[in-house]
């Protein structure tokens, strides 16, 4: 731990244990870029050592991150696989989350690395908390998970030279940020065949947030189903949700007190799904007799709820897999296989589904 | 991350990375006390400088030590919070953990202090491979989330002076290790009484793992509560599961088989409840109307079960949230508040208890 002289040329800051006239730790780039009256983007080329800077704005920046302590990594470090690697959600209220941090974890551990879970809950002093935890643990990678950061954090982890992967993007990472989903589009558009197939042509949606990308996908798979299918797409039958059960109980329920309600519903997350058929209990409906419901995630509890929800598998272990091994080739300077990777989904039929009453 | 030669006399042994004999990480304490010819306390007496051993065996461990890469922590290190300390499941399968990694990461995020969670399988092999990790990384404090450690790990983080707490302990610790767990006893004790409030007297039990000492605890609490009301406890309408959905589908048909079946089912976890409560629908039989269910932890999904689930809940993240406190006191060498902590558990009555149909 103790501080190096020697002469540095190499892609990391870290921050020293000397204190700096500020607390260490406290300062962003977006702060020294504002205080050298440089972009960040230019501070990032200071640091990276990079030609395309002029002396004085150099001589200006190297100034503010020796007062601030940061330091470059010497060259001598070996570049190997890190002790540890940051998990990141937003929180960890689901059950959904634990699959993600089996995959990660299985392939982090069998790799020698040690997986820090965090959760950032979309406040961002959590998020520089976490951010200032991470530079003094030295995490060699993060994981971020349905979230995300402020464009000035994505900019510290690039200068600080921490490879970042995103697994189920809320939006675009236009940055070369590594992305891994599930194929969203295709579940919504099986998930509706199915029910299609079934006989039913009034089918409601229980949508996910419409800000999430994942979402937006999942509504434009069950369109294309209907459209494909000659079956007219009623935007009365398409009702938001927040992905809890609470909102799918309430969506449900809306479905229902329409003046034609539909005969099936998909719902965009197995927790929604659980909601709708806790509300069609209430009301003396029987699942799949009187409505089938269809469900997205395909959580293990799912194969247990009454009945076994028919639903669309997301690969949510095999996603944290990959990203900890995307993770792992940026820390080894690698390129990973693709920057952008969608996981297949997968529709599990189960009991929740059933041709309607009154075709 | 230099070796250093300070004079040392504090309790701390850490490994350093010049290479010995032996690859470092590779030799445990017992081979060690083996090469040595002495017990594994032993060795942990000369590492922490204690004057019961003779100066020839003090020497011999000594040297040993050396050898295999072991080297005092110096007096001058401060004793601070870690950067890091480990959370360790048997298993990451099931949403109970999220529960516990949910509130451990939130008291230790405000510590500033990360959480590496880690499974080791119940396999002597992920746990010696996960010390290792944990000796490189300098974890500062480890959590033991129902599982075991072999008596050699134990005292590895013992003689390394990492600090260890054990939640939802397997077995008995007798070592002055900090143990957190619910009221396991009590919680049976009040599932069983609340479905005897109702009138049941054939009350079927799908007991947890018998190795367990919580699934011993909510049995007894079980026991207590018929023998407290006078009813005979009738050993065939009690069954053994393993806390999974598929054993309380399994045991709730051996107890339907039974010539005199129950009325009402305590299932000592949820999962085991919703699998029970599956078993029922398959014979085409009504939760509460034709058998009554109880489970057993609280998750959050049990709560819009069909229909949702009486159970008693167990405080998993405030378990989780002590739990840091408590590792978070011993990493500064302050006694915890008890060695011995029970959080209370509350029995949360929904839809799936009903008077029996024939009393």
């Amino acid at each position: 731990m103790a501080p190096q002289d020697t002469e540095a040329h190499d892609v990391e800051a870290h921050p020293v244990d000397t204190p700096p006239a500020d607390p260490p730790g406290r300062i962003t780039i977006t702060e020294i870029a504002r205080r050298a009256g440089v972009s960040v983007p230019t501070v990032s080329r200071v640091v990276n050592g990079r030609s395309d800077v002029s002396p004085a704005t150099r001589a200006r920046v190297e100034e503010l991150l020796r007062l601030h302590g940061y330091r470059k990594r010497p060259p001598t470090a070996p570049a190997r696989s890190p002790a540890l690697l940051d998990l990141v959600f937003n929180d960890l209220g689901s059950p959904w989350a634990v699959e993600i941090i089996r995959g990660v974890e299985e392939v982090a551990h069998a790799a020698g690395v040690g997986t820090v879970v965090s959760a950032i809950h979309g406040r961002s002093g959590d998020a520089r908390e976490w951010m200032r935890n991470l530079r003094a643990r030295a995490s060699g990678g993060v994981i971020l998970v349905t979230s995300d950061l402020e464009p000035t954090l994505h900019e510290e982890l690039r200068i600080l030279g921490v490879p970042l992967v995103v697994v189920d993007p809320t939006g675009t990472y236009a940055d070369g940020v590594p992305v891994i989903g599930a194929a969203n589009w295709a579940g919504g558009l099986a998930a509706t065949e199915h029910l299609l197939a079934l006989g039913h042509r009034r089918i409601g949606l229980i949508a996910g947030p419409p800000r999430l990308l994942c979402s937006r996908a999942r509504y434009d798979g069950y369109r294309a189903a209907l459209e494909a299918a000659g079956v007219p797409v009623d935007d009365c039958l398409v009702v938001p949700g927040d992905f809890q059960s609470e909102s799918g109980f309430r969506g449900a329920g809306a479905l229902l007190d329409l003046p034609e309600p539909p005969t099936a519903l998909f719902a965009a997350s197995d927790r929604m799904a659980l909601g709708a058929v806790e509300a069609l209990r209430q009301r003396g409906l029987r699942v799949p007799e009187d409505m089938s419901v269809v469900g997205f995630d395909d959580l293990p509890e799912v194969r247990w709820s009454a009945p076994p929800l028919t639903t669309v598998r997301q690969p949510l272990a095999d996603m944290g897999k990959l990203a900890v091994r995307t993770v792992l080739r940026l820390a080894h300077d690698e390129r990973p296989d693709a920057p952008r990777v969608e996981l297949g989904t997968e529709l599990v039929v189960r009991s929740s589904t059933a041709p309607p009453a009154r075709p």
